[in-house]
């Protein structure tokens, strides 16, 4: 090795083993290398821009904000796509459509039997929320015993575990479901997200000239035994950015109805005592045909 | 938004924008996502994968090792050609090959004039070595006053600052050139140099079959007023990764000649008592076109 054109350069990169390595791994990388090789040549890309990069990559992972910038740039709602394209390949039926589970996930929320306040140490933060309904399967059946994982942001945009402000799991919570599959929790309308003011993501979004702001939505993963586990988010509709998230996540079949309930005598036991509003939503769950299909979250969790 | 393909996803991703934000970025940026889509289609990456990417990035983020994984995948290597074919193009003589800086250097190492002991503190862990040499322009006249500044990892392949083990600047100085050009240093003959096991850049390496060694070498930042700032590594000759360096950076007008030095009258001052190797080596500058070619240092230095 010593003197060598970028195509050689880029050979050796691809061609240099010492052992089988792993196939797949080796395939991938060499196209991602190669074309990042073509991009620095085509656009001319200096020693100072290439460095600027690396060094907000590096500020990226030390900030733990790799999983926001792939919902951003459109990463996450492509799997998404492409989930429901093998879906209608395989002529798999669709239940409740799926929507990007984003980076704020947190497992092992304190799990309740058929509802729950998820508001707990929130009161009087926001409109009060019902949202009820059941979880189905495709052919129309209740699913019971299917656990319902629902989280949301705080009044400010932002979420708990994230935000060293708030409780542990606050406006987190498992709600399993009864013989007839249902499920409600009480909580209060959230805001809509945006990202990170002074952080590598928001850095990148002023120098692409765009907003970082999510509509205001309520994530989900529901499963259930034999059921394909479902990543999902349901919107709050009128929100300005409904159309225009930044995550490129709403989906049309995820617009919920609210509806105003004045008789509250049904709804004693989440301790409403005055009108409020109300979203009904059923979960259509597909049947899983594999064991690992039934294994809610697909991000860090399962990526082990 | 609601429901759209994959292209469609990516010319939202490209077309989004609020505010003009940098054009340049923009380009770029969409060149890198849809290279990226393009590749998740033709492998058809699976979410498990894409997350396990992202995870991997963000850990290589937080483990302060971009600025690794980019001279292993020949990032570094590929800015120096670029550099050198621009030169080319425009006519421009070169002067001592550039060779990459790596991702362990660190800005202001003690000063001293003419000659020093690089090996402080580290005295019997290696062969005795003196390196000498005059800094010169492209018309051969010494360049007085020039900084060669100088670090080299310890007996284990270690450096300093990285390796809390490590006194501060050990095995790092900047030496200024005297009236005619001189530097010397005494040290020892560093050994090569492995990527941290147990880290992200050693797990890609594993799937990619690679290793991740560097052969034994020294690094430069060689500066002077008027001067362009030259970024380089000399390689001790012998080594069995002399030709197999996983950052690619060994150039062959790089790799030193070693002499045994019988006489060592002429070495009192750096305190040499017994004969020793030594390398007689002379660093040619090009001129500088603009001031901040002045400036040493081409990544998370300049990079601002």
């Amino acid at each position: 090795m010593s003197e060598f054109t970028t195509q050689e350069l880029l050979d050796h990169v691809k061609s240099r083993q010492i052992s089988p390595g792993n196939e797949r791994v080796r395939a991938i990388t060499a196209r991602i290398v190669g074309d990042l090789f073509h991009t620095i040549d085509d656009f001319d890309v200096k020693p100072d821009e290439f460095w600027a990069a690396a060094k907000w990559l590096s500020q990226l992972g030390e900030a733990g904000m790799v999983g926001l910038i792939t919902a951003g740039l459109g990463f996450d709602r492509l799997l998404d796509i492409r989930e429901d394209e093998a879906d209608l390949a395989a002529s798999r039926a669709l239940g409740t459509p799926r929507a990007i589970e984003g980076p704020l996930y947190i497992a092992g929320a304190p799990l309740y039997q058929r509802e729950v306040r998820l508001d707990e140490g929130n009161e009087g933060k926001g409109e009060t929320f019902v949202m009820e309904g059941r979880v189905l399967g495709l052919d129309g059946q209740p699913v019971p015993d299917a656990l319902v994982d629902v989280w949301h942001c705080n009044e400010l945009g932002r979420y708990s575990h994230f935000d060293p402000s708030q409780p542990e799991y606050n406006l987190r919570r498992r709600i399993e479901t009864d013989a007839e599959g249902n499920y409600r929790f009480r909580s209060f309308l959230p805001p809509g997200y945006a990202i990170p003011p002074d952080s590598p993501v928001s850095e990148l979004f002023a120098l692409l000239g765009r907003h970082g702001n999510r509509p205001a939505h309520i994530h989900f993963m529901v499963s259930a035994a034999g059921k394909r586990a479902l990543t999902t988010q349901i919107n709050i509709p009128g929100d300005t950015f409904i159309d225009d998230d930044f995550a490129f996540a709403t989906r049309g079949g995820l617009i919920v109805s609210l509806d105003k309930v004045d008789d509250v005598s049904a709804y004693a036991s989440l301790g409403v005592t005055a009108p409020f509003t109300r979203a009904k939503f059923d979960f259509v769950l597909q049947d899983a045909q594999a064991a690992a299909e039934e294994v809610p979250g697909g991000r860090y969790t399962k990526a082990a």
